[in-house]
This record gives structure tokens, sequence and C-alpha cells, in this order.
């Protein structure tokens, strides 16, 4: 009897709030999922943000944000290591986002021999054409998105942080807004590389970020792509003792002469996730604004 | 070659910011550690954090915050969870917070019938007796630690900020500040409990819970252990969606009222980890302040 | 010539960043109109801030806050005192908050025998029915707002906290959403009032407020009064050291423990015009994202 | 008697809370004072913040923060225009920033023939030597100053900000800490400049700026210098809208390379009063933190 009390505050602590005075409600899910990838010739997990309503509302859609990892992470990083679960819960819950799907997809592993790190295509490891021709079909099919340029947002950290900013760049046709984290926009200092071989899988990576040098990007773009540019809203964020700020500085210089409108933020911290769980106060939010109603 | 930009650029994003320009450098640690109790006859783990100068400046002693966890949880989970560690170096980093040593001992675990729960002397189970007699000095004996009132804070969350503030009102002489968060004062509507026996560790909680009423003692408190109430300095945080916000805020109307100043946040959230998590945010700096320099 | 640089400077240190680049731009504006009121028999004045699109977008039609001053204060203060326009500019260039008309009516000034405060009807100042009759049919012909109730909220300090909780209470119909500051929901351990003659305004301001005192008001509405309370976003901020706080409390537990969901915050500061300042921080984001699209 | 409670509460919203439940107490002050320069020949106002314990505790030393206003502004903008009192008042009360004297003096107006602008020495207008012989050792004689490095600190915005870089560039063994924003850290694009003539003011101050460039003064630092400027806290704070990031960018860049610490953060908005504002929430507990205990 007296224990009956603390048992329902014992529940009342592992459960979420709005659990505490229904006994049964629908809640947010993390899943992961896989899909067998032809052009990789591998499976490729991904894991999966399903908000409270996905379960009960069975003919709504929602908008989606590709959310990217850094080197040598995977897909639960983004997950595991800055709470996207309770952080999105929390946000929702206050109305500050909106209810959408996150999907983290996984392009990276503790690099070595056999361990391909990366969002571009490599010569054996295509993985831009995976992201475009099998990832973005399939997971827009498997789960209920609404799949158009207006509810689709894209968002990294490091690397993943330049394979946002270069996906945007290239596919502006394809999301209405990037939050662009403590980015790998190229190898600073270069502007080529060449692998040792085919199994020289780092080497294959500097040289697919250096191919795709986002600032180099803007700076050579024309008219017509600077227009499209325009048709995103992009957020840069960075850390002041982060060992890439430069690079992000950089980009956001050169985007804002070029006429492209975003937003900079620079906040206290380095390259660590800690930054990382922090930006998404930011980062969710701003894609929720930018989401078409 | 190329390949080594990336294994630096890797490095690197492993490694914290500080690391990058040379080779070693002390960092911040967290370690387990235990203690054979003898009051409790059982062997009672930690976890400890030690600031980065702690392995080089060898004859420095710091500052001790003992941050207690909730039911349920164990001693590894304000880091694990919560990272304090990182969010500890990040304030720290920015002069925000102070270096310190942060101890967060084990009072629980999942309940069943030989698990126990609580920070208060049961039948059986005398944790206040052992904290104070066996783990707090075998703690600041173990580590370099300025063992006064002016440079020791205690906080905690849920169970453990009910025992944060039950041990910070009845040692005021011990400790210059306290962190509440979301905290258990007392379970509310009841004013006793018998538990079922002697194995009814949940009874003996509820039981122990009620008799140390954090409301309740303030309203009963006389002039003289007021004014020594007066020598702490206080903090409330309790988020808007709790189901434990109206003990939290009554206690801080009584504790207001009744002449000791103290300070009150809710913020948006509930019972979760992600709310005590930003709460370091607060915290850390908060107890700094209040350490004497 | 080395002139014309720093008058370059100097006019981009006047002008807004906006305009720093193009010769001429739109700006919001903010300015200050009259009705002449027949049930008040008086010129009652108020003050209006306009978006940056609405001298260019001249078919465009506009969501609209009611932001409430408290007691001595007037129209102006919200802009002189807590800088309306410029943080609305802000968050509006950042797209946290929508673009909107602010109105800010005056129901105050100085007390003395002529000068009265109030937002409630009382003998010889039927300032309610002036507000719903006059000013805002008035406000929403003179201007180009969506007057309806998906686009019109209502926010206010102290007295004007009260104002808002109150119109928004009994007239649910009126608005999406509420935002009140530290606000004067009653007066605390008073049931009636009596003013000593048809020249005590403050007497008669004493028991207006009494009669709309917004706590009893939740505990006393039946469940279809409940059901249209929770057609509304309700919000309540108040500082840890405001000394209305208690009654803010009340209003949020009466308001949750009835089943109407509202957010709280409790932050740093008592009854002054940096708190209400930083209150706004919270509370145009927050009308902008219940304003239907 | 029913009014009598109403004005309670009209004082209570006019006086600060801390006077709320005491008749008297001691309250922080804003006084406006004047020096008679030889130097300048002119009579030059400063504006002062007075902590609340100055008219009580009279034997009590204070540290001091010069704080400098823009081009175009004057002694009173700091306070009239982005609250210093309140911010501070506040930050004191939750004891973020430490009781502190905060002067600022006039080194502006709206320019024209006879109104100087600037913070160095120009022919005819020795501000700098007018700062260092006149002001400072009077403000210091005048009141209550802890006169030493280890308790001094300068902040400033724009014209201000560069001032402030300067002078805790120059004059390294007088400040602890120096917190920039929005500086103006030299004309872009300029090496040099030539006033027209005796009368052209804005053409001195133009060329002041210029032979003040703070960036150029860190690359040409030698070791002994930058060694000193290491015993200063330094913090840079400019608006990711604000026609100066660049250059201020540059300087936070060139002073890290040159291992200089400091710190950056860059949030949202311009070159307005609303940004700086903000930035006190920052810079007053910097420099706390940094001024010696």
């Amino acid at each position: 009897m007296k224990k009956g009390i603390l048992l329902i505050l014992m529940l009342a602590a592992i459960l979420p709030a709005s659990a505490q005075r229904r006994p049964i409600i629908p809640q947010s899910r993390v899943v992961t999922d896989t899909i067998h990838s032809q052009v990789l010739k591998a499976d490729c997990p991904y894991t999966v943000y399903l908000p409270k309503s996905y379960s009960v509302d069975t003919n709504k859609k929602y908008p989606i944000l590709y959310l990217l990892h850094g080197m040598s992470s995977t897909h639960r990083d983004w997950f595991d290591r800055a709470q996207v679960k309770d952080v999105l819960d929390l946000l929702i819950a206050s109305g500050e986002a909106c209810e959408m799907i996150v999907v983290s997809p996984n392009a990276g592993g503790v690099p070595n021999d056999k361990v391909w790190n990366g969002y571009f295509d490599m010569p054996g490891w295509p993985y831009e054409t995976f992201f475009y021709t099998e990832l973005l079909p399939q997971v827009e099919a498997a789960y209920r998105v609404q799949s158009d340029k207006e509810h689709r947002a894209i968002a990294g950290l490091s690397m993943g942080g330049g394979g946002a900013a270069s996906y945007a760049q290239r596919y502006p046709e394809m999301y209405c807004a990037a939050y662009i984290m403590s980015a790998l926009m190229t190898i600073q200092g270069r502007t080529d590389a060449t692998p040792r071989g085919a199994d020289d899988l780092m080497g294959h990576l500097t040289k697919s970020v250096i191919d795709h040098n986002c600032i180099a990007y803007v700076k050579e773009a024309d008219d017509a792509r600077l227009q499209q540019l325009r048709t995103l809203a992009w957020f840069v964020d960075c850390g002041d003792d982060d060992f890439l700020l430069d690079l992000n500085l950089e980009f956001f210089q050169v985007m804002r002469d070029r006429g492209v409108p975003l937003q900079l933020r620079v906040r206290d911290g380095g390259h660590v996730w800690e930054y990382w769980q922090q930006a998404l106060y930011m980062c969710l939010p701003f894609v929720s604004r930018n989401f078409a109603q």
C-alpha cells in the first residue's frame, strides 16, 4: 500500500510525463532498419525517429529530416550520443518543433581497410548514388513521408556537415532547409588527392571531400545556380574551439557575399557531441519553421 | 600521405579540441571506485570526475560536488545519461565553472527484494550513516579535496533531489551550496508509512522519505536552524511537466516565506534526463560561484 | 573622401543591418494613433507595430497580438521600456517569429483622481466594453488584420497580465493564444472591495480585479467552458522574485488540474521591465507558432 | 482601504523586488558626473553605475568596468538604450555577476564640425591622453575602486569595441579582461587616411582608427607583447548580420593563431542595441569571473 505510491513514482520517473496520467498513450519511437543496397553490394542500416502520433494517426504524412553523422561514427550516434529522441520529444511537446520523421543513415564506422566512410561517390563505394536511388526512395516509401522539397530537410556534423552542405548545394530542388554543423567543407589547403590504390579507403574519402569542396562550389556557381541555392533556408553552426571553424566561417562569408541568405552561429565549444546535442535545440526548430505547413 | 591528413582530422574529431595542437595534454577523467562499507555490509561503488589539472598539479586540492541520482538509477547514470563529463569540461574551458571533483555515489538500482534505494537510514540499510562516516571521509582522503563547508556542495535529482535537500538542511555546516532538481521532497499527501516487514525495501524507502519531509522540516525549523539554512546558497529547478512540480514549488515558497533566500527555475520539460542534463548548465556554474576562492 | 567611409559606417550603425546594402528598403514601423471612444467619452491612444512588408505588400493581411501594459504604465511602455520593435525585428529576421501587427492600447497612466487604470468595466469607465466594441473593431478595420480567432493573440504583464488572462478566459472564441506575464490574477487574500465613491478610481480598479479573479474563474468553470479554454494555447511566465509569483503558480496549477494544457516558466527576476523584455523572446515565437498559417 | 492594497501593488511594481519587503533598502544607482579636462579643454561627462552596497558598506572597494559607446553615441547610451542598470542588478542578484562599478565616459555625440568622436589621440583632441591621465585617475580617486589590473576590465561596442580592443592591447598591464562587441577594428580595406584640415573631425577619426588597426597590431606583435596579451581574458562577440563581422572574425583568427586564448560568439543579429543589451548577459558575468577575488 505504502509501496504502491512509490511504485507509481517509480513508473512516473521512467515513463514520459505525458504518460503519467493515462495508462496507455502513443509514444515516439526510435527504430533501426536495414536496406540491402544493390549499388553498394552491402546491407546498409539506418536509424529512424517516428513521432508520437505516427502509430495512431495512420493516414498522416510527415516532413522528414536527414541527419548525417561524422567520420568514424555510424547511424546510431546521433541517437546514442546526442539524445535526438529526448530533445525532439521535448521540443515537439513545447511546440518549438513540429512532428517529423528523422532518418540517420550509416555512412561510416571505425575506419579500416574494409570500412568505408563518406557521403560521396567513390570508386567501389558509390554512396551518393545509393543515397539518392535507393535509400531515400525506399525510406520515403516505407514510412509515411511528405516526399517533396517543402517537407524535406538535411543536417549533419563534421564529415556529415560537409555531406549535408554539398547535397543541399547540388540537389537544391530536394530540400527546403540545411543545418550545417562543424562541417568538413573541404580539406584545408588541399586541391587534390590521389588514393594509393583501390583499398585505400581513406585516400578515396580524402579525394571525394576535396572534389566536393563546398566553398569552391559557391565561388564558381553561376547566377542560375545561386538562384537555386536561395530557395533553401541555410544555417551554419560551429564552435569557437572547433578545428574546422575557419572553413565554416569561409563558407558563410562566400555564401553571404554571393547573395545567398544564411544564418551563422558560433557558440562555445569544440568538435564534440555536447556541442551538437545543444545544436539540436536550434536545428530542430529551424527545420520545423521551414517545412511548409 | 593524403590519408595522413584525414587521420589527423579523425583524431581531431575524437580528441578534445584542446588536445588538437599538442601531442600530450592532461585530460579530465571519470573513474569508478568502490568502498567496502562496514555499516552497510556491502561494496559501494561511486563514480568520480577528476578535472584536467588533477594529474599534473599534484599538490592542488579541489572543491567537491556530491551529485545524487534518483530511484532505480545508480552511480553511473549522471555520467552515462546526462554527460556530466562533457558538460563540465565545456564549462570549465569557458570559465563558467571552476575545476572541481564530482562524486556520484550509488544509492540505488532497479528496485527488488535485494536492491535498496534511498539516502536515509533505514532498518538494515543505514545509508546516511554510511554516507557521513564512511563514504565522504574516505573519498575526501583518497582524493585531493578541500574538505570544508566552503568547498563542498550537494546536488541531486528526484529521490536524490530530496536527499540533497534533506542533507543540506540537516548538515548545513557541511555544504556551501545545494542545487535541488525535480526533488522528491516527501510523498504527496502522506504523513506516515509502515513497511510490511524487514524485506519490504520499498516500504522502508517510502517511510524514510516521509520521515525526512523537506517541506515540514522548514516549517518546523526554529530561528537558530533557519539561521543555519541561510549559510548555504539554495537553488530549486523543476520542469513544468514534472509530476513532482507542486512539491518543489511548495518547498520554494516555504523557504522563501521563512526568510531563507533561494532561487527557483521552472523550465520546459518533465521528469527526464534531458531536463537534468540541461540543468547542469546552471548547476555547475552555480556551485562554482559559491565555492570560496 | 576618407570621411565618406566613416559616414557609411555611421549610417550603418544607425540603420538596421538589412538597410546597409540597399539604399531604400521597407522597414518595420511603430506608430501611435488615437480613437475617440464614445463609451469612455475620451480620446484613447494606442501604439502599433507594423512589420516590414506592411507598406509594400499592400494586399497582405497580418495576424495580430494585443499587448497589455501594467498599472501606472501606458500604451508607450512596451515599446519604450521593453524594445518591442527591436526584439520583434530580430525574431522576424531569424524566422523565429512571423510578421504580425502588435497593438498596445492605453489603459492607464500614473494613477490619480482623473486617471483610470484597468481593463475591466467599472462604473464611469467601461473599458472592456470600449475594448471589444470600439478599439478592437476599429483597429482591425484601420489596419490589414486577419480578423479571426486563429490569427489573434493576447499578452500582457502585471495588471495587463490579469487583463490578458481574463479576456482570454471570457472570450476564448476570439484568441488562439495567451501569454501571461507576472499577472495580477486577483488581489491576494481578498474576496470583495467597496470603492469609497464615484471618484475612488483605485477602489474601482481593486474591485474590478477581485471581481475578475482568474483563478476562481477556472475553479468554477463548467465542462463546456473548460472545453473552450482548451481551444487556446496558454503560457504563464513569472519571475522567481516577483511578489505576484504565488498567484501565477496557483493559476497554473488550477488550469493544469482542470485539464487545460499550459506552459509555465519561472525565470530569474522580479517585477521589472528587464524580465518582460526577455519574455518577448519566448512570447513572440510562441504566439507566432500558434497563429494559423 | 481597498485602495491601500493597490497602492502597495503599485509601489511594488515600481520598486525593485528587493525593496518590496522592507521600507528602506540600499539600491544601485546611476549617476552622471563631469570632469573638466585640461588636455581636451572641455567638460567631459561620464555615467557611473554604483552597486547596491556602495552607499552602506562605506569602506568597501569595488572592481571597475569601463564600458565604451560607439560613434554618434554618448556616455548615456549604454544606460538608456541597453539598460545596463537593470541587467546588472539582475545578474548581481542571481550571483552571476559580482558587484562592480561601471563607467561609461563620453567620447562622441552626433558628429559635426564641433563634435569629436573617438578614443584615440588626434590633433586637437588627445582623447587617449585624457582617458589615461585625467579620466581614469580621477574616477578611481572619486569612487572607491580597486585600482589594479586584477580588478579593472574594459568593454565596448563598434567604435568603442575598437577602442576597448586597442586599449587592452596597448595597456595590457591595466586590464584583466576585455569584452569586444561588433568592433571597428580598423577601416576595411584602408591603410591610411589624410584629414582635409584641422576641422575635419571625421577625417581625423578615420585616420586614428586606421592607425590603431587592432588586427595589424597582433600580426606585428613580438613575443614579449604576445606574452603580455595572454595576461588578459579576451572575448569577441559580433552578430551574424553585422557589417563589421568579418573584421571581428579576422581579429579572432589572428589572436588565436598567435597563441592568445580568446572566446568567440556569433549570435543572431546586426549592428543594433538589442544585440548589445543581450551581450551584457555574457559580458558582465565574464568580467566578474575574471576579476580577482
